[in-house]
């Protein structure tokens, strides 16, 4: 029997909570720092086992994944190399990777094994309640080996694995230049488009149609953790929205000029974006 | 019993004949250039009737609507003053309502009585097979009378209505600021985050999640209705992008800046774009 370590009781530590038990030979525990959580965690099945006690939950585990914000993981780090035994292997959930990946290798040394992960999944809700076993069924696992052994990459890539993760591998800077372009960029439009409608034209709100609902439905995530990952994330977030500013300012000019050409090229691009968006991997079931 | 003549195939034209054929005292009646299209309409059960031949279709109607591209609506106008008898009532779902109202009040004179509607409905797929009967159900219609009499804008409305729509009544410069905030901005912003991906790092669309997905969902819509909806209503569609470029820039510079009062107002701001998209009317059932 294996045991899980699941530092943090949100919505993906209580997926990966609720997934893992679904596994033989796995055992699940879970830690929060809170007790009302750790009664919730109970209280929903989501784990046999919850405490707000560190050592509890890691020390004896095989595999820990830290689900905390990214601005909490360096104090739990610190915590769990003085719990864990050496060789233990540490990986994470966050939606930034160079940073973070620098500061925890840093802080785990040559102790522990750890290595960066980010599923791609989740929604704009927050809290274990909307916790799913399946939530983690046909997304993207981003696996961040920095200077792993291979044996490591391999537990944890298989790990995920084992939750219907495709896991793909990509370096910490890598990975946090594409998110910034699939994940940051469409959140900070999604936000900016709603505070444009709200300072331009309010009532506007009023007649919003679906397509205004699924554009900025991601405005709706915790306002805390996506201002850390903005912030954790700023030089590839700025030249991603830099790089869309210039192509909504292209676009414009075509618009506003207006000949048979401009009018062309402006079908071109749409037909691009169009297929572009075709091409997508389909949505996993939800 | 009344009867409706829809002018045009597609996906709106097709839902509202399927809504329409559940409505006790109505018959529809659908016009559709190709003799596929007919054939198509009456194999799918969208009409009890369907004919290439306008005058067939709408000469004996109550109802009118215009259910083709903006730019194919100025010809229909003109044959359908030829066929119509005095008083007759015509009415259109075109995205865009200025440019659309003024040139068919040209055309239609005092003749006949057309008042523009835009039943803010539909998605981003196309044709008559994807056509729902309850297509409307719980969507916005907004109605944009110019100088029509109150008769005719209560049958309008009360059409709408009886399609499950939440009728608004807006003049059609009004509708134009309204739509470019809340459905051409967010649909050119989509085409865009797209584009943007394409050429910046085409591999990062394997990476995509749910967010990325939904937050470009309307940018595989019809190429051609889009770009002439763009070209319709350029100057709306110019302020709205212009204001939302300069709400990225702010926001880049306080995430740049990031002194503790940048950071409270980043958070700050996004706060008040979740609360915005929280409050939004729920999705009507799909």
């Amino acid at each position: 029997m294996r045991k899980l370590a699941v530092i943090g009781p949100g919505l993906l530590g209580g997926s990966i909570a609720l997934a893992v038990q679904r596994i033989p030979g796995w055992r699940v525990a879970v830690w929060a720092r809170r007790e009302e959580a750790v009664a919730e965690l109970l209280r929903l099945n989501v784990a046999q086992e919850a405490s707000t006690d560190l050592s509890t939950v890691a020390a004896d585990s095989d595999l820990v994944i830290l689900c905390v914000p990214i601005g909490a993981m360096p104090d739990l780090a610190e915590k769990l190399t003085q719990i864990l035994p050496a060789k233990s292997i540490v990986t994470d959930v966050g939606s930034v990777k160079g940073p973070v990946v620098k500061r925890l290798e840093s802080i785990f040394r040559d102790h522990v094994h750890f290595i960066g992960s980010h599923p791609m999944a989740g929604s704009e809700q927050t809290g274990v309640r909307f916790a799913r076993a399946d939530l983690f069924e046909g997304s993207v696992c981003i696996v961040t080996p920095q200077r792993s052994e291979l044996e490591v990459i391999g537990t944890v890539s298989r790990f995920w694995e084992s939750l219907g993760c495709q896991v793909r591998i990509l370096s910490p800077g890598e990975h946090d230049d594409i998110v910034a372009l699939v994940s940051h960029l469409p959140h900070l439009l999604a936000a900016m488009l709603v505070k444009t409608v709200q300072d331009q034209q309010p009532v506007a709100l009023d007649f919003v149609g679906p397509g205004f609902r699924d554009t900025t439905r991601v405005a709706a995530g915790a306002v805390e953790m996506w201002a850390e990952i903005f912030g954790s994330n700023r030089v590839a977030l700025r030249n991603s929205a830099e790089a869309l500013i210039e192509k909504l300012r292209e676009f414009m000019t075509l618009l506003d000029r207006a000949s048979p050409a401009d009018e062309l090229r402006m079908k071109e691009i749409l037909q691009q974006a169009k297929a572009g968006r075709d091409r997508l991997r389909p949505n996993p079931a939800s």
